[in-house]
């Protein structure tokens, strides 16, 4: 059994998606941001580094999105969510998943988790103006240069997919010009309409 | 043959040690950042990231430090520098580089690299009095919670240890309090003392 610790609207969703395309039997805790849960004494000794998401395994806990994508899909072999026996191939795939925690998901956090960066309010709301344009240049990197079609890395669905998919969950709230990455938000269309992923935004979304 | 696109002081580093460890055969192309060689046409065509380390391999490049590191311990397995064939190990290695790359990395470049983030002069100064803090912050969880020893992760020497080292180099310059975090500086000073280590600082730094 696998435990799942998420919060809805944050990049725990990847996992998730991730859960249910390999067929995983798991279990979901939800942890509740509004009341600062991922800092109580019970979340960090599952979690010393205070976020989501983590996945609780029978040999001890994981954290960090690219590296439980990749024991979901080395665990589930026959899911076929990466390449296996070709280390180019993952390697590939786990470039593009480091992009995604690095560098997309670190421009999206200075529009509301700036403080972990900066004190002054000026600074705050300046990396608030900024953000419509550092995330924009990050999705039109992934438009012109790594989004392979019609999946991430090329004909075949990947751990990559569902983790680009729950990143462009964001571009409206970031302010991203939508036009620029018309085939970024054709891969997001395409993702929604998959069956795992309502269910996975279904159970998160759940009273 | 494989070629590394490294610049001196860059995270760069941890991928030169590896390759050293591992073994290989490897050129080094200097990319100059005094003059931007990282975002001229030439290198935005092998990277259009415009940033380093970049491996150039056979099949094609590799970007980003933890992707590099796993393809270069899965390619030479006989050096031993990740666990084979237990995937729940190797998850455990890649989320340990993942939160170098991801959060430790990314609180060190605000000190410098403000601008990706923000645009006026104060947010870059508020960023650069916050980094000893942030930057330290980081390091107290790796002295408290994951730095295993006397390697990263455990008895056993793998891609975690060029990387927390390559890092650990700019604890100086970030204003880090080095006396709460014993335990990383001592993996400092043992790897800075490994002849892998030494051979890669020194090609770095040669005219």
């Amino acid at each position: 059994m696998l435990t799942l610790y998420y919060a809805a609207h944050t990049c725990s969703l990847a996992s998730h998606i991730a859960l249910a395309d390999a067929g995983a039997v798991y279990e979901l805790k939800r942890i509740d941001f509004r009341t600062g849960e991922q800092q109580s004494p019970d979340y960090l000794r599952i979690n010393p580094k205070g976020r989501v998401p983590a996945l609780a395994t029978q040999r001890g806990i994981l954290t960090e999105t690219p590296a439980m994508l990749a024991f979901i899909a080395q665990g589930f072999p026959e899911a076929g969510l990466a390449p296996a026996d070709d280390a180019f191939a993952f390697a590939e795939l786990q470039a593009f998943n480091s992009y995604l925690c690095s560098t997309v998901h670190v421009a999206h956090a200075h529009r509301m988790r700036g403080q972990r960066w900066a004190d002054e309010e000026t600074s705050l709301a300046d990396m608030k103006r900024k953000a419509p344009r550092s995330v924009g240049a990050c999705f039109e990197t992934i438009e012109t240069h790594m989004l392979r079609g019609p999946w991430v890395m090329g004909d075949r669905y990947t751990i990559a997919d569902p983790y680009l998919f729950t990143l462009a969950q964001w571009l409206e709230a970031d302010g991203v010009d939508l036009t620029r990455i018309p085939r970024v938000i054709e891969h997001r269309s395409r993702m929604a309409g998959r069956p795992n992923v309502r269910k996975a935004i279904a159970e998160e979304l759940a009273p």
